[in-house]
């Protein structure tokens, strides 16, 4: 314990917080900002003209309330001018965006990742489409920095990355590559796809108000963000989340990682393709391609969802008895899964799960689709503005 | 967020932080409190005089220091003065302790519990030994309150007490129970068996500096405390932790919470007695009687301590990947089992936790023994003292 906060970081801490109220809930009156910030009226003034005139928030009367009085005044983040780029390593693509304050997408680009293709060769395509969109900006347009989610453990002290077994398993330095590769585009923060993604569900997606959250995110393996109490369970060095090799079944298939029977073995995309009898296909397509056939009725389609969705209820069970959580998420080609398999899902989790951990427990698809990687990456960048909105 | 702490906010926080270091550190001089806390030599003079006019420190001039220069008072915490009530409720035996501050045990008393005794028979017998125990104390002890920490599963809420599904089902108002009993013992606080180890463990036992931990407790079932990042997994209803029901094998053993091939079904009591050929026998005694003829040589003993050895470092791995923890600590009969098997749980775990999450892990058996309940306990009661010294 330190002494009392000054008021340099009263203030510091007052500004973010109001920053950070914008940035999460949009356009907001000054007359809800007193009362959710629980600051006076002359506070949320004085902090209101500084963040304007450091370019963070503009001020508007609001359109016609109907009410009587003089309408209180409505912040909104500048979203347009002030913005930071996100980056997505993924399984099969790479993608990039310009998000601006506030959370939404202004720019975005795409391009496929040849299976296989070495993390640091990611970093040229990346950082071209960073210089890319930043042609198209005006001058006037404020960068943050930026913030890349890869589908690989980030390890928290230097951002070094390391692939999981199925798709790789050098660690690279990812991190300092892009930092050389993009020069002006300054500070980069690298995290797990699936921590951001299950970061940004919860402050602005379908789990916002949930404190204890499991975001599944599916590809070839599986990853979890995993927030308790409010907080991401990141573990000794940030690795926490490798849910995808707990071993759920000591007798099923061999996994890249040397163990056996780990639950991405069971419901990653290999196995669902070879329960389909397509063992040659890969990728997001192919498995949209089972989830389809069996909507449409193909019977060894619908035999591997079912017994996919046996296995996802299985550890979304022994998770639900570890965690005790409010809200599991499904995401990536988990996603597609749980839209044809939710209620043998379901079914099978309430078999696992003991009855005071399960009837609660929302099952939903990310709020914010597939873009929650990118908006979870620019979160990583705003965190640093958001911390210290006027030297952060 | 709310706006700045004022100056008695921030007097409560330091009376805290101090109490708080010298009930965890024992005895410190004041020159060391002063670099501990970040406060100034004067502030720490005051604070030290309003926490002795309360009763709760004393100070005293240090054993010789050889060193020249007036030496530094050392304050420590009144344990003889200031103390809690500790109550365990276990699966065979009912325990109670009063711990004075700075976490000593100063009396105890210890009875069986017969298995399937209903929860709230267990608070005569508990309040029986909790006013025994205060018949011995002088008139100038204060009682801060008491805690309870049982094998079972508190909710957060009320202190509503539910037992796993191994030793009973019900619902049952221990805390209400216990706090009509007890009368003049004051304020009563519940929490689970392996939380509370957790917790002291982490403050003040074998994994204190880690901030990601694993306690696991075994009787007849399994049950753990989990920190991740310096805070308690406590998940929606504060049950997070039950890990005796994720399921490692799913062609296993029935479990008696309807699910089958659960953690505690291979690890627990049972599986262990049913492999040494002595499935009519039960209880801690009868663990340790397998432990020891495994030791002296005994070939069945052997085998059940092997199987369930495996199944141990099976799970250890599973929590490895999913928490990322740096210490994973054996408690109640998964103490008495690691210690014959120790090289096999990490021989297993290694198997399955990747390698980034295996290497660093410490794994120990509690360095409170099986005081760490008691203890835990009793934090529980001190907590409110910590939380507001002149008033908790």
């Amino acid at each position: 314990m330190r002494a009392a906060p000054g008021p340099e970081e009263v203030r510091r801490h007052n500004l973010g917080s109001l920053l950070r109220y914008v940035h999460l809930h949009g356009a907001t009156s000054r007359a809800e900002l007193t009362s959710r910030l629980g600051l006076n009226r002359s506070t949320i003034g004085v902090l209101t003209a500084e963040l304007t005139t450091a370019g963070l928030v503009s001020e508007a009367a609001p359109r016609e309330t109907g009410r009587a009085g003089r309408p209180s005044l409505v912040v909104r983040p500048e979203s347009s001018k002030v913005h930071a780029y996100a980056l997505s390593i993924e399984v099969d693509r790479l993608r990039a965006a310009r998000v601006g304050l506030g959370g939404c997408i202004l720019d975005r680009r795409e391009t496929d990742r040849p299976r296989g293709m070495p993390l640091l060769d990611t970093v040229r395509p990346l950082a071209d489409f960073v210089h890319d969109m930043s042609r198209a900006m005006t001058d006037d347009v404020r960068t943050v920095g930026t913030g890349v989610a890869v589908v690989g453990r980030a390890r928290r002290a230097d951002g070094m990355v390391g692939l999981t077994p199925t798709i790789g398993s050098a660690e690279e330095p990812v991190d300092a590559a892009l930092r050389s590769a993009l020069g002006a585009a300054g500070r980069v923060t690298v995290g797990n796809h699936a921590d951001v993604s299950a970061l940004v569900e919860h402050s602005r997606g379908v789990a916002a108000g949930c404190d204890n959250v499991v975001y599944l995110h599916g590809d070839i393996g599986i990853g979890a963000g995993i927030i308790a109490g409010g907080r991401r369970v990141a573990g000794y060095g940030g690795y926490g989340g490798e849910v995808g090799h707990m071993v759920v079944n000591p007798y099923g298939r061999e996994c890249g990682c040397g163990s056996r029977g780990c639950w991405e073995t069971e419901i990653g995309e290999y196995a669902l393709l070879e329960h389909a009898g397509r063992a040659g296909e890969t990728g997001r397509e192919a498995v949209l391609g089972v989830v389809n056939a069996a909507m449409s009725g193909d019977s060894q389609a619908q035999f591997a969802v079912r017994q996919v969705g046996e296995w996802i209820g299985f550890g979304v069970g022994n998770l639900a008895n570890i965690f005790n959580p409010e809200a599991v998420i499904f995401g990536g080609t988990l996603r597609d899964v749980y839209l044809v398999a939710a209620a043998q899902i379901r079914s099978r989790m309430n078999a696992i799960a003991l009855p005071a951990f399960r009837e609660h427990i929302r099952m939903r698809t990310p709020g914010l689709g597939n873009d929650a990687a990118l908006i979870g990456a620019a979160e990583l960048a705003f965190a640093h503005l958001l911390d210290d909105p006027l030297f952060g």
